[in-house]
């Protein structure tokens, strides 16, 4: 991507006067606003209304810094005071991952917030949304995300999962309550869902509106050993930087649900419904996930149709018929099968590349279509001018969660 | 701080043969593992036995390189990759804030976990601790640390807090049971408590073995509005680095207390008491701190003994003679005072330097005995070898928490 600009400033304050001039000009709105999940009193990163991110470090002694997101980086111009100030092309509405490059050092953005992606903590930012009304945080009834320990006999370790209740689960000491199972992707982990895709506040929101029925949320780590076929992640040389390539390795090659498939099914699934007032059966059960979470429980639901009656898929593949054809008893027992991608997936997928262009399933939308056809409550959700990013996977529970448990 | 060292290696794989021969030579022992609290699959930061931090970052344009711990910074020795890697002297058992400098950017380590504290998120480190298994994971029964919104009238705003709630309240649906009310320091929030004060673990681990009684714990965030009195805390120019540097403003010239005490008294303890199976008077209820939330926890009980029983004050000054004879009924109401110290602190405090020789209400030990001689339930409490850090925190909830609600 090619990014040339001439920035037009409304003040010269921090930039001491140096001049940007190029030979092709990008006129860059002025419009700038500490981001909002800035750190306290940070005032820097900023973004504009053209979803322009602009950010600003001290580094009096560096020669070169840059904005590293969306893959690419973007160099940054030195002050006679030794700060550093730039800004990206637009980027898509939503969050996105990103960080600088002080030399060659990949360091979080030390006026960002963190979050854990692209297997390290580091930097995040949102581009507003226009419909982020649906995860605002507002005066309406709140639910609570609780953090969990329990002991996992698969892995004999103490494991850490979060555990979203809906506001009247308090209330109402003898109300027994329907479950989601919820994965994040590859690189990510089990903060994913709350922190990144506020799932709490989604729920929140669409309970507060009467637009979903109260569940309770499991959001657990699913980046476990993946087994005999695990791709190899030798232990990184002594200082190497992290970098933002997300591991991918070939996803046909090693099997990345079945040692999460034995902690879900012989230590979690239990675990939650001996501590907490569940429905504890096949109806009220639920499992989602995104990216290699949503691989995860296609694999997973489809072996265990009696565990599991609501499937949801976002960007990470597609129910074929074959599938629905292989696993009996699958018109009877599940309820909905939930497929959805960002528009821009679909986009890079016609073009015959992108990161999704070779999940599982073939054709999302036609087997989507498929087994629509065939009598199956199937749905097929695409976000609109959104990637690989929380902001489809936001959408896609918005939307998912509207439909569960609703017979 | 002087620091010299001859890095006696049993490798010198990460430093391509670099010698660091210098004059005063220091044995650094090569027993060096990566951190407690690094992120997955992160080689550095590593700790020795000695307590020294070695951390190492790829960064082959940068001219400097240092670690940035304990208010020295440390520099760094590049390989002829652009590997740099460098070591602290040794550093108190427990746990540390710091950062990396480069090219004279302050940043995060990317390969630590990160903390909110010096009013930042940035890396923090363990060094092992010899007592350190009373906040260890282990298989236990765990209770839950709840991340709860609520809306405050005080501020009009919905506000965060955390909830800790032992193992048992979820099986005993109608017990009901006491709330210790648990405060940060100045520069640090609501997630203090959790995150770098192990509070769930210690509490879990106390239950389990029958040490303590089970109750309530509210972490809320401390740090607002101080009123008219505020220090200013003017909007960080353009791209100015943050710092380790505490804001330490003249404790005595601004009412950190005021603000607080409301919403606490009209918001918090409200909601709580609403929401979870509180036993919501006097006698049950706690408050205690750390500095700056040690020095609220003394304002806040003084001034409220009818809603406060149990006092805890960690690092944070201590109840005077003069307090108890001012506060109306103090001898009848108050059930305990907790006061503690890092030992280094004292030692501070008796060479009249150190963060806390200005705390509130003269010498702590003659304070506390004090109440003791006039028949007040004081303990005075000294973490040994540490200073004002998490480590003297940990420990003292260790032992306040097991004093808590047993009459």
């Amino acid at each position: 991507m090619k990014y040339r600009s001439v920035i037009v400033l409304a003040t010269t304050v921090f930039l001491g006067g140096i001049c940007f001039a190029q030979t092709n000009q990008t006129t860059v709105i002025e419009d700038f606003k500490p981001s909002s999940v800035n750190q306290p009193d940070k005032q820097y990163p900023q973004v504009n209304s053209e979803g322009r991110v602009r950010t600003s470090i001290l580094a009096p002694e560096a020669q070169r810094v840059q904005l590293d997101i969306g893959a690419v980086k973007y160099d940054m111009k030195k002050d006679d005071k030794g700060v550093w100030i730039g800004e990206s092309a637009p980027q898509d509405e939503g969050f996105h991952y990103y960080q600088l490059n002080v030399d060659g050092a990949s360091v979080p953005d030390p006026g960002s917030l963190y979050y854990y992606g692209a297997s390290r903590w580091g930097s995040g930012i949102e581009i507003p949304a226009k419909d982020q009304d649906f995860y605002a945080v507002k005066n309406v009834p709140h639910g609570q995300l609780r953090e969990i320990r329990y002991f996992s006999k698969v892995t004999n370790s103490v494991r850490h999962c979060f555990v979203y209740t809906p506001n009247e689960y308090d209330q109402n000491s003898n109300k027994r309550y329907p479950v989601l199972y919820l994965q994040h992707g590859m690189g990510e982990n089990e903060t994913g869902w709350g922190n990144q895709g506020h799932t709490d506040l989604i729920m929140d929101n669409l309970l507060a509106d009467g637009k979903a029925k109260p569940f309770i949320i499991v959001m657990d780590n699913g980046s476990v050993n993946f087994g005999g076929q695990r791709p190899p992640v030798a232990p990184r040389p002594a200082g190497t930087a992290d970098t933002t390539q997300r591991r991918r390795p070939g996803m046909g090659n090693f099997n990345f649900a079945e040692q999460f498939q034995k902690i879900l099914l012989q230590d979690i699934i239990p675990f939650i419904d001996s501590n907490f007032r569940t429905i504890a059966d096949q109806q009220h059960r639920a499992m989602a996930g995104l990216s290699m979470g949503g691989m995860q429980t296609r694999i997973i639901t489809l072996a265990n149709l009696d565990t599991f009656s609501y499937i949801g898929i976002f960007s990470g593949g597609s129910i074929s018929m074959d599938d629905v054809n292989n696993a009996q008893g699958f018109k009877e027992k599940v309820k909905l099968v939930f497929t959805s991608f960002g528009s821009r997936e679909l986009e890079n997928r016609r073009a015959g590349g992108g990161p999704n262009a070779s999940a599982f399933g073939g054709d999302p939308k036609v087997n989507s279509e498929a087994l629509k056809q065939a009598g199956i409550n199937s749905h097929f959700y695409v976000s609109p001018l959104t990637a690989h990013e929380w902001q489809s996977w936001r959408r896609s529970l918005h939307e998912f969660a509207q439909m569960l448990f609703k017979d």
